[in-house]
């Protein structure tokens, strides 16, 4: 449910404009050393603030409650929490009775029998990522040489991001993108037989991230075009190198030690300025919908670390399996 | 590892050369009417014999070996046994050393240190899927009035698939294909919060079946050039019927009442009939390879059955979970 | 690891001396009604105060960090915290070197490599049950009108319990106890075959509040003397009514409708006010230790709240499962 | 539910009277000598034979119909079948009305819907266990050098297990009996915090086997009668060697490096040949119930080499989640 991970397992919990927002690691290996510092990079690059971002400003003030002592991991939970503070919740009240289009309002109310936490998307905002994103922290430390590098391709269908979002706002309406994944010094050998592929693994993670609607590996959809002899990759040493990578990386689910590579579409934001037409589930008529409150333009600038954090905590669970992160750290 | 499923539970075992294949599934409901004569039509769906298929021609004999009784399900677990007869397993020996490209031979061969049994590609052979299938046919059984419906929409780039398989053939090379899939009837809520949302659980799925290496739900990578208002679906009844399926069914990782809509991509088969180049492991030199043996032209023909197997199982389970199925069939 | 259950699902989290102990409950049903007042009973019971018990005295002040929205249940996860304000950590640093008999002193340092939180026993101590009694609670809630009830049936080898109390403590010694658990109004069916037996979960849960050495079922090692036409129960009414209850209310691992009986060993509290004696880990030599502090003089004396707790959380998972309890609160 | 463990995996199926009992183990170890020859000693340690077991005699011919090549484990998923040949299953019919009392009868008829292959306990059956041990078969060489040994410790309440199980065969009716189990050379540091100690998954698996009421560590219920001081286990040297063993070789639910010990109650069979009663579940009535077929008098004295299997494949488990086993045999 809340839970991804068999030896690396990271809970999620909190909501939009509750508490907090938090998230819980268990099996961190012991000894890796960890300050609150270290997560200042990551939290910056998916904060808001540049063009095309929500102007919501949230400090993200981390707060470690438990698993960490003398500045090192303990190999007990890890508990991270995030306090919310700038919270508008009046704007969200009223759409109670006419779901937003593209939003998880309909499907929750349905799911949850209208006692879900509605206020800002709740358990369904963005904000959740949070966590994700501190998880992901640790988890590229302790993966380390292996690195892990997501960048948005493009947005609004053109690989000139900026006048993408430019024109979007002058529109006021919101875009998508399309995120570039990159892992370079994977191990041979991660992933498990059938369901455990490393394909089904990452499939699982980057689909739990808001907003992603498609993932194809290597040549992904453009190779189910090629033909065979040319989608096939060809090795040209003991160690696995090939020449091209149209497999991103793994063949039979498996880790073949070249770079691991992916792409991710990211859906345009679901919020934007634009009037909108939906149903009144009370009155049973369609209506005019108009969205205040602030949202990002587009939401896909702000999932690069997201996706890194959320491969990184696949493979930190893989590599623990499979032998090469020890239970206390550098064994 | 090989298992998949919390309360319908899938376990996938055998080797394509060994004594069978076979899956085992755990938390099938009791008292569900089940013969072997319900597994033929999927089952001959599934197997070779098309144009473009392989010559290899087994008769797939599916045996029961547990959790059925007097033609109804027990509800403990369903143990389902397809021997192998039609093996040839010395075509494969000499491929030991000359692993072959955009199969499992070089990855297996590391990640177990040379004990896989490699006949045939073992436990990674498209012949596992037979369990697959057979449970699919179960889950189908289960979720009715659910239906599930996946067809091949284009192969080698092309929707005029005969002929794209023969020129494939005439070329002694192989096609990937493009397999669409809509499931109807879907009750809204199914899906479970962030990390078991429903494209999460189709992803890690569907990113199991050997030679799929792309999935996009609803407008997917195209929903990411679009604006968010044009991507938006507006709802348009209180039972949460959209105009447009953009969504491909799913909003905040939850079904919404619309159609399931969800595209895979296969990539070509990895054997061809051309002259291949790939590394010698022994001597560190490169060589010339071909491939004899059986193999399909485009596998991308035999997947469909495959994911509506898969797409029925990921769904029984969530049905399960949300009580939409008893322990006991129709309670 | 530090996580129980399937549907609902625990996940333990905190130290002894760090910033919070607490919980995080998945899976929890929506639109339960709950309040902090909720959880004051099962606190205090489990709060030490009692003749026997730590003079430590801390609020156990509650907070719901998420999960809960205007007084129900949301059916997202629920986390629950115990701040850690009372602490006197410097009564444990002069330890390390000297590890306490019966305490996780010298497994934990082994096992986690010294990095481990080991102020007041850090994740081992029994505070972390705070949580589970927490949870407990809302367990409980859920499983009504099946109802929990555990009691201290002896301490120190006797029924006279304050006696036996007042004797330990007049020798500056520690005992343990026996607790009795009886579930009254259990359904028929729960339980599930082979490894999720009723036995098998409980026993799993009870073995994992500290302390706990012993767990028999109905006549348990005194039935394993008996003839078996003695032992088994005989069965009077068609709803499964039997006339002895032998076997604890379980046959085949499944509940039969008659009440859940069984009774936990507690061992005696390891912390005594006596002189022990134990190994200076870098000297190697043997040395006297006296452990001051604050600790129970019969812990066993506060687990019957805990064992209640722990039984509640087993069985609301079954009944999820079985379909009893549905995914929101009295569908 | 029929699975238990995270990296070394079974799951168990089949059932008494039907085609075959089974295993499945995923996540073995790659390389690892195996042969049928390996099973033969324990599987005839569990077969009936002696007096006081039943006279059903039954080959156990073990067939490996997965995951093993070349007398290796591959590391893919390893199953396990015994065919049923020696069935009787016309007298178990005419039980249906009239539950037996200890047996699953009642209970399965009311979990599954009557849809339960009844015939010789079907699920519920002590042949179930054969896949056990021979699952113990392949833990206990993969944890080599550590050692579990169980035995018979008493039977009908005395140590002279011979004369007691003479005497209850002169009764015809039957008994039940203690086994104590000895696990030697156990590393330090097994079991994880909180919900996965030693105890716990030690009490969850030998609770799942059929017949086990009772489980105690250490000094268990007569230790919950001593003195803290007295059942504290002194530390005598750095590597943890302890002068007492009150604790069963676990403190804080983890491994101490002494053996670990523990005692385990299983009741007396529940089919005896004297006559009893039960209810009528069609009349309503009380009638007379004699059990024929065979059965074992004390079932007691065929579990010590189950308990002996179903602690190795905790400890292997636990083995591997440490790294101490790894995914390739002696890496």
């Amino acid at each position: 449910m809340n839970t991804f991970g068999k030896q690396f397992r990271i809970s999620i919990f909190g909501e939009s404009h509750g508490e907090c927002v938090g998230i819980t690691i268990d099996g961190c290996p012991s000894g890796l050393p960890l300050t609150p510092a270290d997560f200042t990079d990551d939290l910056n690059r998916r904060s808001s603030g540049a063009k095309g971002t929500t102007p919501r400003k949230e400090p993200d003030l981390l707060k470690i409650k438990s698993g960490v002592f003398n500045d090192h991991t303990t190999g007990m939970p890890l508990t991270i929490l995030f306090d919310n503070t700038n919270t508008l919740s009046r704007d969200y009240i009223k759409l109670r009775e006419t779901p937003r289009p593209g939003h998880a309002d309909f499907t929750a109310m349905k799911k949850f029998g209208g006692f879900e936490d509605y206020r800002g998307g709740g358990h369904f905002s963005g904000r959740l990522t949070l966590g994700l994103v501190a998880a992901g922290v640790i988890a590229k430390k302790l993966i380390t040489p292996v690195l892990v590098t997501a960048t948005l391709q493009e947005a609004g269908g053109t690989t000139d991001v900026d006048a993408a979002i430019e024109v979007a706002v002058n529109k006021r309406d919101s875009i998508g993108g399309i995120i570039g994944c990159t892992v370079s010094s994977v191990p041979v050998g991660l992933g498990e037989p059938f369901f455990d592929s490393v394909e089904s693994l990452i499939g699982h993670m980057m689909f739990s991230i808001p907003a992603v609607k498609g993932l194809e590996f290597g040549s992904g959809f453009a190779g189910s075009r090629m033909w065979g002899s040319e989608n096939n990759d060809m090795l040209i040493s003991t160690e696995g190198k090939t020449i091209t990578n149209n497999a991103g990386g793994i063949n039979g689910g498996i880790t073949n030690g070249n770079d691991l590579v992916f792409r991710i579409a990211v859906k345009p934001t679901s919020s934007t300025h634009l009037k909108q037409h939906t149903i009144n589930l009370v009155t049973g008529q369609m209506v005019d919908l108009e969205i205040e409150g602030r949202h990002d333009t587009c939401i896909a600038l702000r999932v690069p670390v997201i996706v890194e954090a959320a491969t990184a905590l696949v493979l930190v669970d893989l590599m623990m399996l499979e032998g090469m992160i020890g239970r206390r750290f550098r064994d």
